[in-house]
């Protein structure tokens, strides 16, 4: 769409089904957008624990019960990554779980339509260094990926629980984008349910695989989109992104679910996400932002496996969504995929 | 639920199909979640016509070109609501509109699934008020139902265009809601497809139809989330809110669109909008607000008349949307809404 792009587009992405406005208009040019202070400005002695940060080393009684930890490379500390139980649970693991489905007629009946369960579930959070003001991207690619390997890992185990339907594993970075604790941590809430977004999701790419044969991720054209690229994942600005900025780390090989990576490729994803939070952090100027890894519900049967392929999705916190967003669940991006990829493409950040 | 549901509770609703996590636990009372400060600051003298408003008594010059204007009631002021093109509009009514369905090939194709067509559309905005700093709540409830009526008028101007399917009827309170002018002004968007949360809620209300025999809407169980209500128009907080003290005002007569709305009940409307506005400023610390108009898309057949039933959706700005929101599409809201219902019912509003 080359030059005609300059002006308004409407696209709709093979993912999620979603209609984008893309609408350059409406900013003058795409790093207006930059973020208008750090996300978390952090003291002059960035290594100091903070007083009163439960997530610090030393202050580890303070938290919620400790599921497992993951041991420091060397003997500087007693550990690397600490998985701990959230103290705060938007669901709990100890009330009884909702019947299977076969017993709905258990669910409090309300309104036609409309039903009540109660408020089982799993709430973890990811404690992704001992030290305050680390950021996650200031460790190395090893650092990083085993960051990932403790969220595949902590999946596993919520996989093997008979009532958790789905694992949303995700990362806030920022007060505004919904961080309550300014030490590097991610979080993962396992559900009862299937959640709206993963239904919906999976439909479209059923659709997209019905009508052409293949998965949309497979098939995704990467040329003008690519950011940056490993051995095994793309780290794409998608072609309908819903947000300015926003990229997905793709892997190359079709997979649909996340907590199966393994070690090699772990450490490859590390390095790709390492360097995509750099290149946000110096274009961008730090700004607050949320990742989430989309995969696959658990027990999906294998007819479903061709069209469904895991990715992580990264927002960064640019733009106010407004009523038009809320009511029509199409969103307004002012700046184009192709000019957003290029702009972090340029910046030089290791890989 | 009574007691058990002070611990957390899974909900799904029957008009989005959305779940939602009501976890007390993450916020001490409900009315903690009050907005730190009003939306908009106010100068000392508020009705004084600011230098740089382009949308106060004349500065008309200033602005896209007007599409039509209703008269003040008395001759105070040569007009009571502008309604204008937007000057950064999101969708343009300049460009050619997409092609037809059956010439849907002609749209560009890209990867497996994506699609893009021009960016046609139609960006407007409603001027509520000649006078800077007068909100909307400000008005009599004849001067909010006039800036209903004027929406009204122009939805069915908008449904006269072959092209557009859908108009998504809004307004941003503050500048963290997404409104980028203090004054008092909405918005609308004509698109030229369904947006997707309207198809989602075609989807649901259409499945509890056809399992029911029921509409959503017509059927609703109000006792406990009741707020206020008129004689034409009942203000709830809904069984499964996304969002701490997000209010529905519901029609109680089946109707499917807004845009079809009488003289009579326009009025009504406008009482029981400046209430409810009135009651969320008074109790929340003024906070930054969105409203939409969920109505039916243009042109939809007969057979989904019985469950399609238009409201309005308020949703105050009290909390921050963070990755598993985005990620999953299921909302965690700390307020139950039987809770958040008797606290708005209880402060005292003319009605």
């Amino acid at each position: 769409m080359a030059e005609a792009s300059r002006t308004s587009e409407a696209r709709r992405d093979a993912v999620f089904g979603r209609w984008v406005i893309f609408s350059p208009a409406r900013s003058r040019r795409p790093t207006d957008l930059k973020s208008h202070g750090p996300a978390n400005p952090g003291p002059a002695d960035g290594n100091a624990p903070k007083p009163s940060c439960p997530f610090c080393l030393g202050r580890e009684s303070e938290c919620a019960p400790e599921i497992f930890r993951v041991p420091a490379p060397d003997a500087s500390s007693p550990w690397r990554i600490r998985v701990i139980e959230n103290l705060f649970p938007a669901l709990r693991r100890d009330v009884e779980p909702p019947p299977p489905p076969e017993e709905e007629g258990e669910k409090e009946p309300v309104g036609a339509g409309e039903c009540a369960v109660r408020g089982f579930g799993f709430h973890d959070v990811v404690i992704e260094t001992p030290r305050h003001d680390v950021r996650l991207w200031d460790l190395d690619a090893e650092g990083v990926g085993d960051v990932l390997l403790a969220y595949a890992r902590r999946v596993r185990q919520l996989a093997e629980h008979p009532a958790v339907k789905y694992v949303q594993v995700f990362k806030n970075h920022g007060a505004s984008a919904g961080a309550s604790m300014a030490h590097s941590h991610s979080q993962m809430i396992g559900t009862p349910f299937v959640p709206p977004s993963v239904t919906s999701r999976l439909n479209c790419m059923k659709e997209v695989f019905e009508r052409s044969g293949k998965c949309s991720l497979c098939e995704l054209q990467c040329k003008d989109i690519l950011v940056s690229e490993t051995q095994n994942f793309s780290a794409i600005v998608p072609f309908a992104a819903s947000y300015p900025f926003e990229i997905w780390i793709i892997p190359q090989e079709h997979s649909s679910f996340f907590h199966e990576i393994d070690q090699d490729k772990v450490l490859d994803l590390g390095s790709l996400l390492k360097n995509i939070l750099e290149k946000l952090c110096k274009q961008l100027n730090d700004p607050p932002f949320n990742y989430m890894i989309h995969s696959a519900p658990f027990g999906l049967s294998s007819s479903c496996m061709p069209y469904t392929h895991w990715f992580l999705q990264i927002v960064p916190q640019l733009s106010v969504t407004g009523g038009f967003e809320m009511g029509s669940g199409c969103y307004i991006n002012p700046v184009f995929p192709e000019d957003a990829a290029k702009i972090l493409r340029e910046i030089d950040c290791s890989i």
